[in-house]
């Protein structure tokens, strides 16, 4: 697996799942629509509510994991990123990763008080820990 | 959401979602095939092999969360116990979960030294976090 095939892949995927770790230590895990947007494999952008429980952790502690994976009918594939979670809540990257159909989430529009982005950011010190057919492998960012 | 309603539909999926604390404080988090056994909602049994990272991470740091989701045609479902993973290499625990397939996995069967068993023990003092349509809830534990 490649960087560019992987970044492929996402792209195909239907969720993300998120990963944070609470004030009691214990990892804490949700699926997400797909990022709205990403920079290549160096950040992911997701909508979320900036009253939600898994904003306050990222604001707490920004230490997060991001996990793709597909079952597909043969065969399991997955990708976990590591890096950090920061929650954005200025106009333009709000308006950024809006949809208009977002207002069935947040009803006051782009400028909903309580809709934020969050930007996943990958630490690239990390490699990706791809798993496919039984095997892991470690993919490591250039650099 | 009742716990009855929500063992029922664990029983349905595919998959489980899995995740761990690493060494850097990091979340980490793994798809695996559904939970072998489970005592009612109280502890979930896996097996996996016991060289892998995520063992190496419980037995480090045995904090761990439990996540299971369906993305449906029209809506998402999720929900998340908060608990312990302990990692079993009794012969007892082995035996007690293993299907006579798992040779393609530990080709040495059910002494294989490499295969072990996950037994996550839910924290019942947190309640379990569900989502639905748009809606989180906290269902608690009776007691």
């Amino acid at each position: 697996m490649t960087l560019q095939k992987l970044e492929a892949w996402i792209d195909t995927l239907k969720t993300a799942i998120i990963s944070s770790v609470d004030e009691d230590g214990f990892p804490n895990t949700k699926a997400m629509l797909p990022p709205r947007k990403h920079d290549g494999l160096q950040s992911f952008y997701f909508s979320t509510n900036l009253s939600s429980r898994r904003v306050a952790q990222y604001q707490q502690n920004p230490k997060a994991c991001l996990y793709f994976f597909e079952k597909g009918r043969f065969k399991y594939q997955g990708a976990m990123f590591k890096g950090t979670m920061q929650v954005l809540t200025d106009a333009a990257s709000k308006e950024m990763i809006w949809l208009p159909g977002d207002t069935m989430y947040y009803r006051r529009g782009v400028t909903d008080p309580d809709y934020c982005v969050l930007k996943f950011v990958v630490d690239t010190a990390y490699p990706v820990r791809f798993y496919s057919s039984l095997k892991n492998e470690d993919i490591p960012f250039e650099g």
